[in-house]
C-alpha cells in the first residue's frame, strides 16, 4: 500500500469497505487495533492476507475448503445421492448450521442472469450435470435465492433435471419463522398463500 | 498462526473478537473476502499486520501519529494555549470531528480507577503538569467520559490544575441531541436538570 503517513486513515477506508462496516465502527475497530494487543492484529491481518491462498475451491462441489476435497465430500457418513445445490458457498454453510440437511452440495458460483452476463452459454451446468451422472445422484434439492436470478437459475435446472431423470425440489418460500405479518414484503405473502400447507 | 485446515472458521473466530462483529457479520466478512477481489483482502491483512509498527505515540500529546509529532500538534494554526483532555485517542478524534474545538489535546491513555490498579501513583499526571508548563498553557477543558472513572480523574485533574493557576472546565453532560427523553437514563435526565442554563 502506499504510504499516505496516516495509517490510522487508511486502515479505515479500507475497513468501510467491509460489508456492514460504517464509518463509525471502522474507527472503533481501527482504534481497538491499537489499543488490543499487537500479536492479534498481526494475527488477523495474516490470516486475512494468506486467506485467498490458503483456499480453494473444492474439486467435487465447489465449496471453500484448504483441501482437495472439502470435509463434507469426504465425509463417508453425508448422504452420496441427494444434492442441494446453491448459489454461494455462504449458502451452504447458512444450510449446514441449520443442522436439517445430511446429503452434500453443489455451490454453483453463479446465478442465470442473462441482463448481467450469465446467460445458458456462461451458466457451468455441465460441471452439475457430469457430477450427478459421475456420483449416481438421485435426488436434487434446488437451494438458491428466492429473487428473480435465483428463481430463474432454479427454473432452468429443474428442466435440465427433470431431463435427466432426477428427482428435483425447490426450497419453500414464505413468511419467516418469528416474522410479523405486518411487515413482511407483499411477494412473500403471496408466496406464503400459493405454498400453503394443508393440516 | 497454527494451521487448523480451516482458514475460514480461524479467521471467523479472529474477526468475532472485533467490537461491534457478532458470529453473523463474521461469517459475512469472511467470506466477502473470498468473493472480493484478493488484492483488497491482501492489503487491508497487510494493513492491519503492520498498523502497531506504523503507529506510535505523539510525543507531545500522546494521540497516535505515524511521525515524531502528530498532525494537530505540529499545525500552527491551532490555539497552543488549550488544550482539551481526554483518555483515548478515539474520543480526540470523535471531538476533532464535530469541528467544535480549536486547540490542541492531551491523551491520557488512562483514567484514575483504583479499583482497577490505576491509583494516583499509576495516573500519568506528571506529563500532563510538565507539558502545561513548558508550553504555557493557560486554559483546560476535562473531556473524560461521564462514567464514574471519567469523572473522578475529571476531580483529580481539576484539583491539580487548580493548584497550577490553569482555567479549568468540565465538557457537559446531559440528553444527547435528537435523545428522547422517555429512553434516556435517570443519571442522565440528573446531570441534564443540574446543568441546566438560564434562557
Amino acid at each position: 500500500m502506499h504510504d499516505s503517513g496516516d495509517p490510522l486513515g487508511d486502515l479505515v477506508k479500507l475497513l468501510v469497505r467491509l460489508p456492514g462496516v460504517g464509518e463509525k465502527s471502522a474507527r472503533r475497530i481501527a482504534f481497538h487495533m491499537l489499543s488490543a494487543d499487537r500479536d492479534y492484529a498481526q494475527t488477523l491481518g495474516e490470516a486475512l492476507a494468506t486467506l485467498g491462498e490458503r483456499v480453494r475451491r473444492c474439486a467435487s462441489c465447489g465449496n471453500y475448503t484448504a483441501r482437495e476435497l472439502c470435509a463434507l465430500c469426504a465425509d463417508p457418513r453425508r448422504a452420496g445421492d441427494v444434492l442441494c445445490v446453491v448459489a454461494r458457498p455462504a449458502d451452504a454453510d447458512a444450510i449446514e448450521r441449520a443442522r436439517v440437511f445430511g446429503g452434500r452440495y453443489h455451490v454453483l458460483h453463479a446465478l442465470l442472469d442473462p441482463l448481467g452476463g450469465v446467460g445458458p452459454a456462461e451458466f457451468p451446468l455441465v460441471p452439475l450435470m457430469e457430477r450427478i451422472a459421475r456420483e449416481g445422484i438421485r435426488e436434487v434439492i434446488l437451494a438458491t435465492p428466492p429473487t428473480v436470478e435465483g428463481e430463474a437459475t432454479s427454473l432452468y435446472l429443474a428442466e435440465a433435471l427433470r431431463s435427466a431423470g432426477v428427482s428435483t425440489s425447490r426450497i419453500a418460500s414464505g413468511v419467516p419463522h418469528g416474522g410479523d405479518l405486518e411487515f413482511v414484503d407483499p411477494i412473500t405473502l403471496g408466496r406464503a398463500l400459493e405454498g400453503r400447507r394443508s393440516l
